[in-house]
């Protein structure tokens, strides 16, 4: 049998990345020859956790064949989230905490999916029904994943699941979780010297709600004039990417790590109707969302509900 | 919260109406108000195994909603071997060993697949996750479903770990597993008064391969005659459903639980790709699959790889 990819989403989060290393870790000791890839480049936020805790960044790959036929995917399931590739290869396995959708198999698979925050918290339930303890270093990356997809346990995606996973873990790597989950979100939201090409780009996601072809992208802030100080020029990059994807919807939000707000930027022929979905009016195409700071609790649902 | 419907597919078969009972059990046990409810009638088979271990059949249901807006879906996932008004309520959780197709939900789910022979086993691992014991009477009920979809674990599509839940549910219910298994077969497969009608609507699927509309029904039989003996009088039968479906195929599959082998009957325009696809010439419509036992892991997937 060749070797199994262990693939997160495109533009990976600190999630896909933990997942994918701490899972292929996993199977690794259970037998399987698996190997973790990436999709995209390293946030700085998870360039952070890898250097704390001692891990280089996965291998990048393009596509999954020819070198195998076989991949598990970790914390996503939809098609245009995946490899390129991925028709052409079998997934064996689907580790996620996402909704379903754009996934189909020709074969059964060992598909796990919780309604919890963080793919981590998963895999830690995995470790224990295998029966394999987990390394000091990898609970450390497993906590850095919850941290991130929880903003430091405050976001509604943040589950009592998720809290027991995030103590086990602390205990296990040896670190104060508050102290160093604050240091690693505010690692990655100095976003003072990214390129407006690479926020555009940092964690985009796709998505088709009914006939409307979109992209919600989504950085996490604690100035958020590091954003909304440089409009025209993000606006000018949004504008190509809607061009060039041809997309009818691109939702950039912006989150406040610090008050748990966000504020949205909304561009492409749509637009009115995210306002119009989340209620609220939009002034020089921004708009605050009170209390808003879950893509995948807050904003998906909605624009679902209102656009399918 | 209004009460969760547990409901196995239409044509539900042993493991659909065993499973969704299990699970219905299951969660009551930890504080969810479930109620078992079925898509259609029970077969012969599936009332040998329920009067055996003092079961009442479930509810038949034709919608889930108005009375419930939640509902768990066993032993399938595919909308169109659904309930009708699927889209009308949110999934809460699917518990299945099938592929997933033509399944998509607005939110994150609990979904737990798992390539075994049998949902069954799968509730097995989630007692003892839960912590809860199997009673002598639901043991019973779980192992009738790991016999049947197994055919008295003959089927490629049985596992080790199919074997191991197998043994431990027939200690705890205290029978014999392959002296049970038998006779529960037996029951099931006595078609000889069974309508072509009800043959037809048996254990019927539908598929979407590609721009291929088709139905794959599944019978078992000890004595083969009891079908092929009515083989007129069941094509015309089969020929009214698929013009009543507009189907493009319909592949009557007639298993011999002895031999573990089966012949099929096929009908429909694109009867002669199945023919292809399995390498069998058609004799007066009809074709022996050698070893051919499994509608999942021996037809589907390569109907799937031919049609689509």
């Amino acid at each position: 049998m060749s070797k199994v990819l262990v693939i997160g989403h495109k533009n990976p989060d600190t999630d896909s990345i933990a997942s994918a290393i701490t899972y292929a870790y996993l199977k690794q000791q259970i037998g399987v020859d698996a190997e973790a890839v990436r999709l995209g480049n390293i946030t700085k936020e998870t360039a952070y956790a890898l250097e704390t805790f001692g891990f280089e960044a996965p291998r990048l790959i393009e596509k999954a064949a020819p070198e195998t036929s076989q991949v598990i995917l970790v914390d996503h399931n939809e098609k245009q989230q995946s490899v390129d590739d991925l028709d052409d290869v079998q997934v064996l396995e689907v580790i996620d905490h996402h909704r379903i959708a754009n996934f189909q198999t020709n074969d059964p698979l060992y598909y796990r999916a919780e309604p919890v925050g963080c793919t981590a918290t998963i895999l830690n339930k995995l470790f224990k029904e295998h029966g394999v303890e987990i390394p000091k270093n990898i609970a450390g990356l497993m906590l850095s994943a919850i941290v991130s997809d929880s903003l430091l346990f405050k976001s509604p995606t943040f589950t009592d699941q998720d809290q027991a996973a995030a103590e086990e873990l602390a205990a296990i790597a040896e670190v104060d979780a508050a102290v160093y989950g604050l240091d690693m979100l505010k690692a990655g939201a100095d976003l003072s010297s990214v390129s407006v090409k690479d926020l555009a780009n940092l964690d985009s996601k796709e998505f088709i709600f009914g006939d409307v072809k979109m992209v919600i992208a989504q950085v996490n802030a604690v100035d958020l004039q590091d954003i909304l100080g440089r409009q025209d020029e993000l606006e000018a990059e949004l504008n190509n990417v809607i061009k060039q994807k041809e997309l009818d919807l691109f939702l950039f939000v912006v989150t406040d790590i610090i008050n748990s707000d966000s504020v949205i930027i909304a561009l492409g022929k749509e637009a009115e109707r995210a306002g119009s979905a989340f209620n609220v009016a939009f002034n020089n195409n921004t708009a605050l969302l009170k209390g808003i700071v879950s893509r995948k609790k807050q904003i998906v649902p909605v624009l679902t509900e209102a656009l399918s």
